[in-house]
Formats: C-alpha cells, structure tokens, sequence
C-alpha cells in the first residue's frame, strides 16, 4: 500500500476550510508526552488564547479531544440530566442535532422551529418559555453552518435567563468569523470547532463554560452518562490553569494540539477584531460576484453569515455537476446543501485563512466558466469583475 | 504569544510512544474534505489496513475519531443496554474504567478482581459466570498498560461464549506490539489506540466489530446514549467499503487520518509477524540490562508484554525524582506508575517506532546514570553492557 498524498484543494466549502501552512507544520513538531512540563505549559497557553477567542474569563475553557459534535454532546451530556426540559430553536440542521442529543441524555426537548435561513426568532422563543414554565436550558445554534443564518445570540441569551433558563450556544462555524461575545452576552455553554473561522484541521472541540453551568455540573443528581467527556474528570486533567499538578484522564492528542496554538497564534496575531472585519469585508466582495452573476442569497441581509454563503443554485442546473467539475478542473471545493437545502442551494465558505481575495477571486472565475458551460440563467463573465470593482473601492 | 515548539524527546512511557518521523510529516499534508472523493478513497484503504492489523474481515473496522478512552466508550455505549449485566475482568487501572463505562450505560458491572500484574484468571471468569447465569457481556484488557500484564484472550473469549456472552476487549496497548488475531480468538467488539505500537499520534481509537455485535447494535431495545459514538450513525459515514457513497456525520479528522493512515502503511511494509517479533526481541535486551541492575519485572515471565515494562522501583530512591532527571537530562520520557502501582513501579515502553535497538541502549544507560548518583542498591555501570550482549549474541 502506497502512502496517502492528497490532491491539493482550496476548500470553500462549509469546513475544513483551507489550513494555514504554519498549522499543518505545527501539526509536525515532535510529539511529546501529555503529562510533560512543557505541555502542560502549551495548554495554559492555549487555555487563555480560547478565552481571549470566546471573549471571556470563563475558568472552564479549553478544547474537547473530539470534533465539534463531540463539542455539543459535552454540553448536553454534562448540563442535561434526565427528565430535564430543553427548548431548542431549529433554523437549519445543527438544530435537529441538539433535539438528538437532548433526547439521548434522557431529556425532553420542545422544538421551536424558524424557517430555514433566517435567523431564530425571539418572539418564539419568549412564547415557548411562557408555555414551558418548567423548562431548563435553552439550546439555540447561533451561526447555522447548513444555511449561513446569523442569529442575535445576545437577545436570546436574555430571554433564557429571564426564565430562569441556562443558554447552551453552537458557535462552531461563528468563533472567529463574527462578533462572539460569551462574556457579554452571558452565555452559559458555548461549543465550537477548529476547522472552520479558526483555519486548524478539524477534530478538536473548544468548549467555555460559566460559574453558573459549572454549579450546575458539580451539582448534577446523576452521573454524567459519558466518562469521556464528564467534565468533573476531564477538568482534573485541564486543571485549573497556573501550571499546577495535572491528572491523566485520557491520552490528549498531542499534535492536534499544536495545530491549535498555531492557530489561535495566527488569530492572535492578526487581532480578532480584524478577523471579523476581514470576514465582513471578502463577504461583500464574493456577494457583488454572486449578485453580478444574477445568483441570490437564501439569508434576509441583516442576518446573513460573512463566512458561509447559501446561494441559489441556478434554475436547470444539476447541483452535483458543479461541484464535481469544480472540483475536478479548479480543485475546489464548495458545499452542497443539507436536510431540508439539499439541491437547492451551494455553500461557499470564507473561512479563516480561506477568506482572502485570491479565493474570493478564483471561486467567482471557477463557478463563472464552470456555469457558463451548463446554462444561459446566469450573466456571464461579470462576476469578477463584480468583485474586482468592490475591491478597488 | 510565541508559536510553540516542544522539545525533542525520546518517549519510552506507556505512551504516546515515539512517532515515525514519515507519520509526522503525513499530518502536515494539505487538508481536504470529509466527503472529497480522495479522501474517501484513503478512508477504505484504512479499513483494510485496519483489518490486517487486527487479524480480521470484519466489515465494522474503522477508527473512531478520538482518543482510545473514547474507543472504549463506543463499545459499550453501542454494546450495553440499560438493566444488562456484564463481566468485567479487572487486573489493573483499564478495567476500571470499563466499570464506570458499564454503569453510566445503565448496565450492572460484576467485578471479577485479579492480582494487578497478573493476567486474567480464566478459572475466576468461569466462576463468575456460573454464578451470573444472566450476563450479556464480558469485557477485559488483552494487555494492561498500567501494569504490562498480557491476558489470553483467546480463552477468556471461549468462555464468554460457552456462557452465551459477548466479549469486549480493550487492545489499547496490545495491537501491533504481540499477536492478537480478532476472528481467530472470536472477539466480538475490540478498541485500541493509535499512539502504542502503531507509532502514531494520539487522538484515534481503531475499533471492531464482528456480526454478533452487529446484530446486537442493530437490535437495540433503546438508542445508544450518545449521538456522536452511535455507530448505527457513524456507519453511514464510513460506509460498507468498495468506494461508495458517503453521508455526512461528524466532520472527520482529517490530517490525523492521514497519520494513521501512514502509520499502517508501515506497519504492512514491516509486516505485522515482524513487528510482534521486533516487540519481543528488543524487551529481552531491556530486560538483560534491567535484570543486570538487579531490578525485577513485577509481571511473571509469562505474562509479560514486551511493549510495556513495569520495572520495580529500588529502595530508598523517589519515583519522580528519577523521572525528572531523565527527562531534564536526557530528554527522556518513562511511564510512572498508575493508581495502586504508583510510587511503586516505573513504566518503560517499547512501543512500535520506539522499540529499538538505540531506545533500549539509550534508556538503560541513563537510568543507569541517573540511578547510579542516587543510590547503591543497583549493580551499577553494567545495564548496557548486558543488553549489547544480548544483540552479540
């Protein structure tokens, strides 16, 4: 068997997006022990980048050793106990995921449903909690990788506490691509994933938790039903910072994390204010080449994701035609619509170090010449151009 | 914040054990996506690589994409149901952990305690199951990395069956170090970990199943607790082999894969025979050098894993004190001991990549040199010489 060496993609989709080269080189430093001084050091460290990510002080921040479903299901496993009412605010498939993980830890969800692509609606959820005085936790996705939905995390965050209700937020796709305010906005369980607005390799989890979701952790009436992620044990080996003593819990996946301090390095670097408003800035410059083209966005403006794009795909064209020859003729990669978008719409991704001019550039050019083969529905050979005359604004 | 460069060690622990420098270099390769046909391609060269690895053609052999910990959950989160009584066979810290897995699945965990450093009594396991006449399962570790006890499984799997159970094994440390042969011992559901003897990175836990356990998973009275390890999902992902169509379930960890990936590919180039006679051949050197210094191995010759030496602490010296210098002088990692054994054993590993003639000079040298300046209860100055002459020989 011949070792694996994969093509190389620019990756426009809904992540992995495209990695800096100073994560995959981190990735390839020396591997050390998950108990030595050193790293023990490295994970203070990247304690306190997270924090300054999520814009908080929160104690209990640091990455889960798994993907970012293994991020969600840390927070409803630890925070949910049986019998526990959970209103869960649906806009897109990550939505139906919680009601999944809820239902799983012994809880019972209420589903409060938004369209897809649109932002979730406080109103709704205000009337939900007025009806489920009994309810626990409020669980909504605040960027919504299936449609490119931003939604007010702040508000919502109000209402659930205003009935008594802890917050728990996907910020998978947000964290590092629009303002996150977890501090601020008071919210009480926060999940994300490295593969997307932090431009590392997927397969780690950052997590950050209140004192409030903390007590109520430690004051849980069951055990936490998974030993992997039951955070009374895992923090005694994430600790309490200061480079105390730390206990083995499970074997932490060393290089994965180096390819996360690199990351939030890079991010550190570049200051988080600036990576939104980079964020914001290609968004405007990939939306004037969709909309030259006559392509349109299925998300109202206000609430429209700068790092994941939904646009409609063209009438008579057949979706898995495009990404196919984009991704045979221009190695690039751009997402198919999930669940419900299935078909109907593309996702483009801008995405950390993916969100730059050049991708924004050779994406429009690609779709341009790859669409112009297939249809007369769209204008032709604008695109580009769309976006260069933004550019030079 | 400065980027993070570890120190270069030389990782003789119960590991992560030394990486193979093509295994670090296959990490840094350029990210592509989860559902990207190349990526696909690589992920059925791995499930037959795995299935080499294991000695099996089980159809459900894949990694799970976290740490062996979580390996470990996805075998009894998929295997036991609330209310079921399982066998758990315990001769050192793993056992129970798969205790706390049995009981926070709902199931009854019955202990059957042995001696830590010993195997697995059969004889005990048979008693037991004649007096639990409504076990489902029995669950043990092949080869204990807390004390380098290696158990027959191949036994201890003929009397789970004769006594209609299944048999969950934990080959975390055992795969790719001793023989372990998956359809000929009849093991039902196995886990192991990549950062032992197949000289990878932590953070992926290589799992199997076989019909039995299937049909078992496949017919569950109530849905697996967790979403994330829920294989009745993860299967839709990693698919029946042959190239076909992939769903998404959790974004897979892609660059760790290719590490994996790697890691198996040299395994099959070593050849899986040569690597367990590797593992043997250069445990007797360690040993001759550590039996030289008058220490002694806590496991009985028979039962001893060549990868994983629990070597007696001499009198009057401190554990950490030791560990420390050989790591602040030497760059040198070795194992402390776990739970009951700690204080009183030093763990060396002889792990995949790390089991060679270099590491075993190495390491006895510096423990000679460490120890020598500490005490005068070891033979001092003739650990190497004792293990060259065991290669001249």
């Amino acid at each position: 068997m011949p070792s694996f060496h994969p093509p190389v993609r620019t990756l426009m989709g809904p992540g992995p997006s495209d990695v800096s080269p100073r994560v995959l080189e981190a990735l390839s430093r020396p591997t050390i022990g998950h108990l030595d001084p050193a790293f023990v050091a490295m994970m203070d460290e990247m304690k306190g980048m997270l924090r300054t990510a999520f814009c908080t002080e929160n104690e209990l921040t640091m990455p889960v050793s798994a993907p970012g479903s293994a991020g969600m299901e840390t927070c409803f496993a630890n925070l949910v106990e049986p019998g526990d009412k959970v209103i869960v605010c649906q806009n897109g498939v990550f939505g139906g995921r919680m009601k999944e993980n809820v239902e799983r830890c012994g809880g019972v969800a209420v589903m409060v449903q938004d369209t897809w692509g649109t932002a979730v609606d406080p109103a709704k959820l205000e009337a939900s909690l007025k009806e489920n005085t009994d309810a626990k936790i409020v669980a909504f996705v605040h960027a919504e990788t299936s449609t490119g939905a931003l939604s007010d995390a702040k508000t919502l965050c109000e209402i659930a506490h205003a009935h008594d209700c802890l917050a728990i937020v996907d910020a998978v796709t947000s964290l590092g691509g629009v303002p996150l305010l977890v501090d601020e906005w008071n919210i009480d369980a926060i999940y994300s994933g490295t593969q997307k607005c932090l431009s590392c390799t997927p397969g780690l989890s950052p997590v950050s938790f209140n004192d409030r979701a903390v007590e109520k952790i430690k004051n849980r009436k069951t055990p936490v039903q998974s030993w992997f992620l039951d955070l009374n044990l895992v923090m005694a080996y994430w600790g309490d910072g200061g480079g105390g003593a730390r206990s083995y819990h499970h074997t932490a996946p060393i290089n994965a994390l180096y390819g996360l301090h690199e990351s939030l390095v890079i991010l550190e670097e570049e200051g988080l204010e600036a990576a939104w408003q980079r964020h914001a800035y290609h968004h405007q410059a990939l939306r004037a080449g969709i909309e030259a083209m006559g392509l349109s966005f299925i998300v109202p403006e206000g609430d429209r994701l700068p790092q994941l794009n939904a646009v409609t795909i063209p009438d008579g064209v057949a979706d898995a035609d495009v990404r196919k020859q984009l991704l045979a003729d221009y190695n690039l990669e751009i997402g198919a619509g999930l669940g419900d978008l299935a078909g109907k719409v593309w996702r483009i991704g801008l995405m950390g170090f993916a969100c730059n001019k050049t991708n924004v550039l050779f994406c429009l050019g690609a779709l341009d010449a790859v669409l112009s083969g297939m249809t007369d529905n769209i204008n032709k050979g604008v695109a580009v151009a769309a976006a260069m005359a933004f550019y030079q604004q």
